[in-house]
């Protein structure tokens, strides 16, 4: 049976490393704090919430909510932004997306300032992850893909990649951090022809398609390590991956390795927001 | 054997839009320009400069020459950057790179203004290319592809398209515009582990790495298509490609088809960029 990478030692790691930075900041006067910017209620967003903000208190990290009404609009959401970028009490910004129906989420993005993308929303974040110049943040979710590698030590370089799912999120900016690693990247997509046998040909597969268990063992080859980033809910409301993770962990066999959902990668996302919160008021002059 | 693709149909399609174009142009008092900078005298330099400034003069694009000694230095080159930025008469700019040692070329490519970038040198240009948003053209050689396969009628959706070489100058941005088409993309390089056979299964393949003749029959397929975009010399002073073009041909086969290297997609090159400055030209305001 392959191994099944768990997100709680990578958690763990993180927050030992985390507290440490924290309280290096602390002594120089620093609090770190993190604004969510929420319009509405919906379930998911409320929940990452709640454990976004359970981590940053467990860091000593501060938050700051600006919640919006559903319908408070374009103008409010930039004013809030703005109040954002011009507090310098504040380091990092999370906006939860996709906004609501009418919301302008591209300009929303482009407003935040790019020292405080923490989740790289932004073109100049995705820029520095394209090009490897400038200053930004990766998105948290595909910085969680390589914190889950290289924490379980499993080598990149050279490695064949197939990335399901070519999203900004994390099909894209995960495809080109594993370039910048040295290994050998093919991102696939609906209109892939015959998915199931360039998944099969590769060394590591990064599922992010957002397609409940819709990859079963005709995917999959033995001794392959599997990072599912899918969060999906099933038909009885369970959470599950993008992974059939029962019909796959059959044909991995013991050289291979499963990411399992929930308890795999989305944890480790909220610590790599943490982590990059801390980076940025490590950076700020304030 | 496999159908040849010259650049020559290509250029001359592209030459026939832009003569039409730059006629529109003109009736509105609108004469574009592409800005040319060159410090020193390499001998490549001042070949594709004769072919740029042939290529213009036959669409009716003025050319201004910004020509640098060797040892101008930074601040002489960022002072032409500038120039370029506000002299509302240019529309486009093509900088030859890599710039000798000792020039920070980041920030030159930075400073130039993204509407005149028309080879995409500077990150707000690359990301477009990598997000689909903002403004900016794409570095004209990875367009020159695009260009080619569509002249050709060559299908890029769904096909599987391996390129070879990761640079801002042509692999990463070529494999981000493909897989804005719908290609299935892999992203090759010298450290990926047996790179014949990841080649060997492509549908289409970009060999971009500089390197004369490095790949020969061991590399391709039958039915395969084959853009080379290198332009290298060979040690008797002949220009040659990346393929070794004999030995790719032969195995390529009736359904195969590869671009020859002289009069394959250089060419086309030296038109995309006539056809950004021209775009750059209807775009502004002057």
């Amino acid at each position: 049976m392959p191994r099944i990478l768990a997100g709680k030692p990578i958690i763990d790691a993180l927050k030992e490393d985390g507290l440490k930075r924290v309280a290096a900041l602390k002594d120089r006067g620093i609090d770190p704090v993190l604004a969510i910017v929420r319009i509405g209620a919906r379930p998911d967003d409320l929940s990452y919430e709640r454990t976004a903000i359970k981590r940053a208190e467990a860091l000593g990290i501060g938050v700051r909510l600006f919640q919006l009404y559903e319908d408070a609009g374009q103008d409010a959401l930039m004013k809030a932004i703005g109040e954002i970028n011009a507090d310098q009490g504040i380091h990092g910004c999370l906006m939860f997306r996709p906004l609501p129906a009418g919301y302008d989420e591209e300009a929303a993005c482009e407003a935040l300032d790019p020292r405080k993308d923490v989740d790289g929303i932004g073109r100049a974040a995705l820029a520095r992850v394209f090009t490897g110049r400038g200053e930004g943040f990766a998105p948290c979710t595909a910085a969680a893909c390589l914190e889950m590698l290289d924490g379980y030590g499993i080598a990149i370089e050279g490695k064949h990649v197939v990335v399901v799912g070519r999203s900004l999120v994390i099909g894209r900016p995960v495809a080109m951090m594993l370039l910048e690693r040295n290994a050998t990247v093919t991102v696939c997509h609906s209109r892939t022809e015959n998915l199931p046998a360039v998944v099969k040909a590769a060394d590591i597969v990064v599922l992010a398609t957002g397609r409940a268990r819709a990859y079963d063992k005709t995917y999959f080859s033995p001794g392959q390590i599997v990072l599912d980033v899918g969060i999906n809910m099933d038909e009885d409301g369970d959470l599950c991956g993008d992974a059939d993770f029962d019909s796959a962990e059959g044909v991995l066999g013991d050289e291979g390795a499963i990411t399992p959902v929930p308890r795999g990668i989305g944890g480790v996302t909220t610590s790599v927001l943490m982590k990059h919160v801390i980076e940025a008021a490590q950076r700020c002059e304030c």
